[in-house]
């Protein structure tokens, strides 16, 4: 073991976010700590020869006074085997690892899990039913966008995406794990021939059993740049698009289970990351549903924390009531032209519901990007009132996006911001209120409401509300927002509800005031209960 | 055996609709025949003594050249075991009976199943994934109707029931296999009583091991008079009206089980047979989805001819994606609002969609029960234009048709007759056209369209077709559809295509014409190719 000397080679030319290990033999010789929920990496030198990526099994498992989590570890090339985990739990944590290689085999440490840094809350989960949050309890909200093919561009347009990313509302990125076919990815200057996920440089000489690490590594530094600035990354591990030419899109199940396999123990640690099994599944036509269903149950298997799951659909869906799919990941473009559609999934599915790509906001020649600004952000607007949540994309002809990151040009991004703020600003979740009667109806009957007229031009809203939640005599404060522009206009006067007459499930203002609205499209009402009067005796 | 003297007395109290069967010993001293789909019923004589309802097995092989089949018998009262069967093939058939109880064991015979009646097509069944037909190729296109309580009425009120829908659009009628509480049903002069599935007369003195023979022979003349209409008899088993009195919707998972065997039993060899596992099912709060898989698949097994199987929700949606769930059968309002969501339904489930409660025609003071007949008749719309199908409810104060049938007097079953007309009418299936991107449009690219506008009110329409299907030089003939008015008035001249320049996903007039529209909600278009013109030398 010289995992000492390694320490420093590794922190010269390694981005691993916590402290290595120090191992003489198989017993503790130093100690680290590690943030709550940061990557820890344990780094074991062993064999180069033969083919380390085929029967080397090895492993952790790291335990402390409640919990025990086995965690496999990967070959990183050059000797080097190693080993990420993500500590939940803040206190000592022990390991020993096991492998049916003796010099990988039985080594012991210890490691402190320290406080979380700022800014870092763990991987994020479900949270009632159809909404997310951190395990701190910090709710997340996914403003996602698309970004397919960031890790395969030069530094320098990394650096330029990820700042773009950091100044704007997107906290969460769509990309690929394997590149797709595209010209300019073979030519010099662009992307290295050698750095393909697989030993070989094309289809006549891939070694599909043997992965290329310095890919990975590339690939390593995307996920921890979006993680060092609190952007979840949605990684997809398969996609289609390789125009019968590299053939990743074909490889056979054995291929695909060891490659997630590698990809779980290689990323599962790092906190951000969410499982995408593909992009437009259904256009791999060489895989089933139960190839699918074994892959989702290997990342299930694989991934001992336990990261979201989901896959996105061209034409055949896949079943999203699997118990091992946590959330929808839909495309299904008419499916946000209404809000009635999302309360639907959520109702069918019982769980979060992504509307993953509506078309994007651009002017290429195709159609799913040509969407102007106003109807990308309607689109969201829909999603977001109808209990679900969507993702972005740009798709200029000047300023392709979506495929290589860059800047942002388009107008919807400044109102995505704007919604994202008024979600996060809102005292409750946006659930449907009374989803089977209320196309576009939000919040939480008796407590908030969010009213999205769409397209229609209202010149006039007569102030009524389904009753659930309602008492006779609750008070409101009414606001006008305009979500193209982006203002927010306080309506005077404070509404208090009264049973609707004859009606039964509605509830009207006591003085049956009507409220007068600008006529145009986009509009939306804020309605918020105000606060009981104190008491002057 | 004593069936000959058992056939006398049948024959005239019974319903049956083939002729019975005569045993000497264990062996054919007579023959009959049996029209194609039609019901055959062997009577047995056994045991009466003890419970001929628990531990008693029995049942028939059918076979002949290709095919065999297992169905089960059930104790009819009086001594009499009766099996059930509808031959599917014509031609010579022998069935063999076994059984746990000699007297009931290793009878044999023989019967030919000859040519159907005029008008019977046998069990209907999906076809092309998300639609329905006969096994003899004769699509069917589901208008149901509702009538949940009719066979608990008189039969004055079951007769007059039946001539209603027999000049009615509506061949699918939903109704309980068992009665709800209410307390009508427990006066003298509405329901006897003793006329309860299960023996006893209150819930403290059911006897759950006992059925009630009298009262299926009531459900038995209901199920025939739709087979000899043409009707379907969707057939709802358990449902959650108890109110806290019966108990049938409480009734422990074994008993659950019997019943449905006992159902299947009986009824499977009705070929107008939909089960409808539940009406709202997730109301019957003691019941689990696991529990429901075991009904199910119960069905699925007990069911010797396969008929559709569905179950419909409130709250909780059953997961439809289920192998035994061959159709949708949905309740949700808006989901019918728009035509988008079908297409969205089909697309997720890859099964039949029917929108089996849309809430009814009425002026009851439950909203469900007091939308106007133009509502319910664009609801209808917009479920077909999706390429689904719906199903009809009237709940006018003074005419209980959901509950008690008898006449109808609303104005939607008109309009549904002249949507009928139009499906059937079509020259294909009306299945969304570019359902992605179109959100009123069905039938088949190139072929046949149908726009729908609902509440919208047009007056004008840009001839402009989605591309797929259509070739340059394709000619159309179109007509304005007034659905609420139910006229068709034919567009002068004939449209020409071409490609729509700078789109690349539309073809448009040649010339640039605009259709004029009358300016009112519930217009439609239907747009046929013309006939290419014959070739003059």
């Amino acid at each position: 073991m010289r995992l000492a000397i390694k320490f420093n080679k590794i922190f010269l030319t390694s981005f691993c976010l916590a402290q290595l290990y120090f191992l003489t033999g198989n017993s503790v010789v130093g100690q680290t700590s590690v943030p709550q929920w940061d990557l820890f990496e344990l780094i074991l030198e062993g064999p180069e020869g033969g083919n380390p990526f085929i029967g080397t099994e090895f492993g952790a498992v790291f335990y402390n006074d409640n919990d025990s989590l086995w965690t496999e570890g990967f070959y990183d090339g050059n000797g080097e085997y190693k080993i990420r985990f993500m500590p939940e739990e803040q206190g000592e944590w022990t390991y020993k690892t096991f492998s049916n290689k003796p010099s990988l085999d039985g080594k012991e440490g210890k490691l402190i899990c320290t406080e979380a840094k700022r800014g870092t809350h763990g991987p994020v989960m479900v949270r009632d039913q159809y909404h997310f949050q951190y395990p701190d309890g910090t709710p997340f909200y996914p403003f996602g966008t698309t970004v397919y093919e960031w890790p395969f561009q030069s530094m320098e347009s990394q650096l330029k995406t990820l700042e773009t990313l950091k100044s704007s509302p997107f906290n969460k990125v769509r990309f690929l794990a394997v590149p797709p076919y595209k010209e300019r990815y073979i030519e010099e200057g662009k992307l290295k021939i050698e750095e393909f996920p697989f030993e070989g440089t094309s289809r006549e000489n891939w070694d599909f059993s043997r992965f290329n690490p310095e890919y990975f590594k590339k690939l390593d530094q995307c996920v921890k740049w979006l993680y060092e600035n609190g952007i979840q990354a949605d990684l997809i591990l398969f996609r289609p698009y390789d125009d019968g030419r590299w053939g990743f899109d074909e490889m056979d199940q054995e291929t695909n289970k060891r490659f997630v396999s590698y990809m779980m123990a290689r990323y599962a640690a790092f906190s951000n990351i969410w499982w995408s099994l593909a992009n437009e599944n259904s256009f791999m036509k060489s895989l089933t549903d139960e190839e699918w269903d074994e892959l989702f149950q290997l990342v299930e298997e694989k991934d001992s924390y336990g990261h979201l799951r989901s896959i996105h659909n061209a034409g055949n869906i896949y079943d999203y009531g699997k118990p091992w799919v946590s959330h929808i990941s839909l495309q299904y473009y008419n499916a946000v032209r209404v809000p009635g559609v999302s309360p639907l999934l959520r109702d069918l599915f019982r769980k979060p519901v992504v509307h993953d790509e509506i078309n994007y906001e651009g002017n290429i020649t195709r159609r799913w990007g040509r969407i102007s600004a106003e109807e990308l952000t309607f689109r969201f607007w829909n999603a977001y009132i109808g209990g679900g949540y969507a993702t972005h994309g740009e798709s200029y002809k000047k300023n392709p996006w979506i495929s290589t990151g860059g800047k942002l040009i388009g107008e919807s991004p400044e109102r995505i911001a704007f919604l994202k703020s008024l979600v996060q600003e809102s005292p409750v979740d946006w659930n449907p209120v009374d989803q089977y009667y209320e196309l576009n109806l939000t919040g939480k009957g008796g407590e908030f409401y969010m009213f999205y007229f769409g397209k229609e031009s209202p010149s006039s809203w007569k102030v009524i509300l389904p009753k659930r939640g309602l008492e006779e005599g609750d008070r409101f404060k009414v606001e006008i927002i305009d979500t193209w522009n982006m203002t927010i206009d306080p309506v005077e006067g404070i509404f208090e509800m009264v049973p609707l007459e004859g009606d039964g499930y509605k509830f009207r203002d006591k003085d049956g005031r009507e409220i007068q609205l600008p006529g145009k499209p986009y509009l939306a009402l804020r309605i918020k209960k105000v606060a009981e009067k104190p008491f002057y005796p």
